[in-house]
């Protein structure tokens, strides 16, 4: 891994203050390149543009996945990143089915630590913020040819992440637009899934929703994941989430909060949900809560489901009877070092690179 | 409009002895800008990389759409383009459907015959050859976060088109895979489309064929379009095409040929065609004929047809008794500024900005 660090830090303590996601970048960007077969030797280097032709292929096709993770730091200054490899797995799993190369561990996660570790400094300390990871890859080959590229760039990003305001969301459920089909790429996290849903979402918004509670394409019977969370509903005692497929996004956050559930004694069920089962639920007061599990905000609670025309309202829920509430915490008390992390989840980034 | 011409133009005749489709760049390009709600002047200026951050939305959330048409010369040196507005309606509609700006008559329509009239030596003559144009926007903003993007750039480019070795392709009928789901994007040109068929492209490449017959999405019953052609199929004597839907692009090329066999004489029907019906007419031995038609190669022969396990060769027919053949020879004389043009499609590109 080459690095070239940048001459002055762009670092001040006032980035942590932003209000924003995704927009304030960090010091450095690795930049790894694939040509002729093969990737060439990562480059941890000063983050800023590069030089790319606007016949990218990546411009055109749409050839290009991403991962989303996140770096937190405990009281003691030490930096953690949690289950890498679930999103390096993923990563790849995305990279097949969108007919790309494969990134080697050596790349992804060697990649990810070594950055991490030497921008260190701008992982913010504060409960709830973090320094979010965007591993991702494009196609770059110069050609207007409707083919797979031959050439790719892979590139790990850094930027502030602070911490949500707690807003419950409105969803409505998706009764026209689909997010993915049967065969499709839905459980490929590819830009074209993201790009596709969009305009649905921002009709939803005209509806007065925040988001989008996809299901299948077929008859939108069933209900399948949210923008970019994965939805658990509670039925009573029991809290539901459809099971992965081609067409879902296969979640850390999802997995975590399953894990979380069942060891604390919660009835979990991985099975299809009709939107039939959750309207009824709703009218004999049966649907406690309906939530999103997903890296950016952990777990988002859903104050309103859109069956069709109707608003469904759910009456919030005291921190000590709500799910959401408590897994969240938990969840977040492991990934933030405060609490016993018994399932190995939380990587530690030691510190070599600015040794 | 702002035209930069290039100091020194890299064309020479040797250009047009290529036989790869959408590498080989011409002296210009035009880039045009949208920004806080607006675009910018569209500008033309040498043909070359930009730079672009990492954190461009469309490397991460796939926002990008493009367009496919071509340039040509007749003997007299005079350069046409063909059913332009078909493409900047498309286009437009593609646009609306990902959630990105409309890009107006006077950036597409005008910057499209503006470029091709500054590079119109780079039109070549040759009955077959042309020059491919392609309009593209892709989303710009610096930021990682799920949204659509504030910021794109709209681009054309201009690349040598060869003429195609005109051997039939062998197709497979998409039995697992799917291209487009019912509320999905698959009508508009968005990149995701195309990215998303790339690995059940090169599935079907190993069973031995060369492209895809899509189909429906949710029991692969009916067939819809293939990679970057929508298809016909003649059984006995009638042409049949499926309808243009939210799942199948609208291909000009279709239309076009639609509108020459209908003159032609030929019954024609535009309805969902079952797999099952093409079957059994190949076992009867009324299926005739299947063909792709694209701007890029036009019409395109299909020889063999996977159904299932089951490679179904289909018979040459000879030139006489060719719909493809004889419907590809009508439309390409129109497009050469060979025939008469009844349509009125063929649009003249003035000399104005060389002059
Ligand atoms: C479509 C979609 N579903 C679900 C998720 C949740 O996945 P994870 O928990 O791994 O962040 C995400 C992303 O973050 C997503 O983009
Ligand atoms: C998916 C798809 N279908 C059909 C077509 C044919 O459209 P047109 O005739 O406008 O080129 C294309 C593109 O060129 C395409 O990409």
């Amino acid at each position: 891994m080459i690095i070239e660090k940048i001459a002055e830090s762009n670092f001040n303590d006032s980035v942590f203050d932003s209000k924003v996601f995704g927009k304030n970048f960090s010091d450095h960007m690795l930049i790894a390149h694939y040509k002729d077969g093969k990737w060439d030797e990562p480059k941890i280097m000063p983050y800023g543009p590069i030089s790319v032709t606007p016949a990218a292929m990546s411009f055109h096709y749409g050839q290009t996945i991403f991962e989303g993770m996140k770096a937190y730091k405990n009281e003691d200054e030490e930096v953690f990143i949690f289950r890498p490899e679930k999103n390096f797995e993923r990563f790849n799993k995305s990279a097949v089915r969108l007919n790309m190369p494969e990134v080697p561990a050596e790349i992804f996660l060697d990649g990810v630590k070594a950055i991490v570790d030497l921008d260190r400094q701008w992982v913010p300390k504060d409960y709830g913020t973090s320094l979010y990871l965007r591993p991702v890859m494009f196609a770059t080959e110069e050609a207007v040819s409707a083919r797979s590229s031959n050439e790719y760039i892979f590139c790990i990003l850094l930027a502030f992440a602070p911490s949500y305001y707690e807003k419950p969301l409105s969803v409505k459920i998706a009764d026209f637009y689909s997010r993915a089909a049967q065969g499709g790429v839905g459980s490929a996290k590819c830009g074209g899934n993201y790009a596709a849903s969009f305009f649905p979402t921002s009709e939803a918004q005209k509806d007065g929703y925040d988001q989008v509670i996809w299901t299948d394409s077929i008859e939108h019977k069933f209900i399948e994941e949210a923008g970019t969370m994965n939805v658990m509903v509670r039925i009573g005692n029991k809290l539901l989430t459809a099971p992965t497929s081609e067409r879902i996004l296969n979640g850390v956050t999802r997995d975590s909060v399953l894990a979380l559930a069942k060891d604390s004694g919660i009835d979990v069920e991985i099975r299809p949900i009709s939107v039939e089962e959750m309207y009824e639920a709703y009218k004999s007061g049966e649907l406690k809560e309906v939530f999103g599990c997903g890296t950016a905000v952990v777990v988002s609670t859903y104050n309103a489901i859109g069956f069709g025309d109707e608003r469904a309202e759910l009456a919030p829920l005291s921190d000590e009877e709500s799910f959401a509430t408590q897994l969240k915490k938990k969840l977040k008390d492991i990934q933030y070092g405060i609490a016993e992390d018994p399932y190995g989840w939380r990587v530690k980034i030691e510190e070599t690179v600015n040794a």
